[in-house]
């Protein structure tokens, strides 16, 4: 059964989709948008290092809830044309275009806008940083499930050497993914590194010797996911990472509940089954009509400016 | 003073207590029941590696709080028999093989009532990891207090390839041991790793070459611990740790109750004697009589199901 | 503009400063206490490989109040005499010398005293660990922003060796610095390391192969920090890894006031003016009037006994 983007409002394909024209989406496999499961999106401004700016923010907020509502896309990926991933918001432009047009209490910072629309996505996303990454250029990619590093590329959180503080919800990825150890050394000095520095611990997944190999290896990590993991599942899973039950007691309850579901579900009778014929799974369970009733179990705290989304979507 | 198991309603000998066949106790020194501080657990059923069935959760709920009584207890080890650890739940059985029984809401899963065995536990316990270990295989060690693993043995978080999800109050310990960037990175590929590889992160505390080091290292780790560790203080520092205060200055608070109830305690004068003399300390203190009555200082969640616990356990 | 300290009280030079003796305070540059951006408090019993007392810990709780206000300050390192950072508590003194002059209630964990001094103040400390350090001596630097160890020092959290439990708001640090992998082992055996042993994880953030290098490489981070940082920025970062906003959402509202605050901000200004004109900066903002008006944004949990603060210090 081919899925069918219309009735739910989803395009057919994903290029040309940029409002803004400072990022590129790509099917893959490429030229195939009805049975691709990649979508790869570039940040697309080489002259300007691919320097961040508010239209980036617009596209990010208008299409990650689309990947997430669209069945085909298992896996995003995120990378950045020529030598840099992102140099950080565009200087040139400045932080502060936007601020004569709003209340201070209204002010959502640009970057969190990004990181939140990557976060609620159900499907995992890939930050192929195949180059170089400061500021939100990195702060951005925090909420990504998997990061992979160029070795010889400078990486840093440089923000206190610019006047300015954490932002793109960082100050609540960073610590988890890293530490505060590393954390406090980082923002503290407020310097650039090579990924393969003790400093950024566990952030980098994967280092690449070759910058042109990050991004197919990201390719080949989203195709493995894509074709052996239960969408469903994974889903789940990093949702309950993410929302720490605080208590073993508490996570054993909300688990309960959860692996209790996927006990009956299609995918648990797949993925059993395919591992017994020793093949890959075809999971086909979708997340709008396979998750459990009791979700969302957490209550999320209100930002004031929730990006609109597919009304399919539960979060 | 030798210790008197039988008023507690304690066991003289650990070994055959098994009701389901599937574990095997042993004490160790073997042959010494009335003197050994260390028990070991093995999961036995080689011809299945090991793979965990509801007999096993039912002797760990019977075992744990029963070693948490025993004054002699003063370190547990869990291994394997054979090559494989566990190989995870037995698909042979299946996942579902009680669902029938009850109602969902009532459903508690297997592995977290394992791990909240081992975790209410008061004594250390070490994961002596001999072989390869999945699934609840992995889960299951995380409560523990320390992790050895074999070199040339495969882990992995492998939930959401068979189209289920974490387990065995996996989600509150694993993003605590190893950090949400290798636990993200861990589930959302599902897949399986060598100990020594990064995405594990801290998870082993040590990885021996020959997988037949791996029981004897926990055993000499164990000695090394009950011969040189205060249990009240060694299950007080564990207890701290996993009841996060969430500021230092709650953290300053509890510290202060704890350190002020030990500064008075038989524990803390032979600790510093025993260092005075450079001999090794008689730490005589039983955690049913020497814990400071402030205990506990956190609210736990009810599960709705606690396994019975020795009355003479203060949890 | 040259800093006058006299109108807030402060003293021009910190050199003698010291009440108990069993400190020393030097201005880094020496000799030039109004220009110095570096303060360096060394524990200095070397007789007594410089076991913690008393007297350190109303030293410390009178000083970093004082560094906290005194905007000349930038960085404060915390290092030793000799051949030992710090042994840990004076063992020939006791533990108890004070228990029996207040009622259980009211003890506060002296460990605890120093560690929220350091913790409460608004500039970067940096423990440059030169020796050895046991207990309370390595405890009481985990509050730090930086750890520099010696590779042939030996470190370890030995509390329940001497029968004693965690403080100095270890409970709250260590975890978050290593994670519960590491602190357990860690805490469990109750051993010492080299710096380099992998249950440490991130806690050193550099180690140096000789002990004459550390508060040299201390000095250089020092001054690199107080040449390139913003102290506001640099503050608000490290206030928000800190007070965990605990979601997403949360850590968005609180950077987006954060951020926007620093928008508008003199720091920010000379920030981006600085590194489009390849220059150091010259961060002027000093903290008791460039933090924003919405500090701070978390409660407090009162230990009843809170250091008596200057008064124009917002902490």
């Amino acid at each position: 059964m081919i899925f069918d983007p219309a009735p739910l409002g989803l395009p057919v394909s994903y290029e040309n989709i940029s409002t803004s024209g400072d990022i590129i989406v790509k099917h893959h496999p490429e030229g195939a948008p009805q049975a691709t499961p990649v979508v790869i999106v570039t940040l697309n401004r080489p002259a300007k290092h691919n320097a961040f700016t508010g239209g980036m923010m617009e596209d990010f907020e208008k299409l990650f809830p689309l990947f997430d509502a669209d069945e085909r896309v298992k896996v995003i990926i995120l990378t950045g044309t020529g030598r840099t991933f992102c140099a950080g918001a565009d200087l040139d432009i400045g932080f502060n275009r936007h601020l004569g047009q709003e209340r201070p209490a209204e002010h959502r910072d640009g970057g969190g806008r990004v990181s939140l629309a990557i976060h609620r996505c159900r499907k995992p996303t890939i930050a192929a940083m195949q180059g170089s990454a400061v500021g939100v250029g990195m702060t951005m990619t925090l909420p990504a499930a998997i990061r992979i590093g160029y070795e010889k590329g400078k990486y840093g959180f440089v923000f206190a050497r610019r006047g300015i503080t954490m932002e793109a919800c960082s100050t609540f990825f960073l610590t988890r993914l890293i530490g505060h150890s590393n954390a406090s050394y980082l923002l503290s000095t407020g310097a650039v590194f090579p990924p393969t520095v003790k400093h950024f611990g566990d952030l980098f997944n994967e280092i690449m010797p070759e910058a042109s190999q990050v991004l197919p290896r990201a390719l080949e990590l989203a195709i493995e996911i894509a074709e052996n993991v239960s969408p469903t599942a994974s889903y789940l899973n990093r949702a309950m990472i993410w929302h720490d039950a605080g208590s073993p007691e508490m996570a054993h309850l909300i688990e309960s509940k959860n692996i209790h579901h996927m006990f009956r579900s299609e995918d648990q009778t797949e993925g059993v089954t395919a591992f017994f014929e020793k093949r890959k799974p075809n999971f086909r369970a979708n997340l709008d009509q396979s998750l459990p009733a009791h979700l969302p179990w957490w209550t999320e705290v209100d930002t004031g400016r929730k990006p609109k989304v597919n009304s399919s979507s539960k979060l």
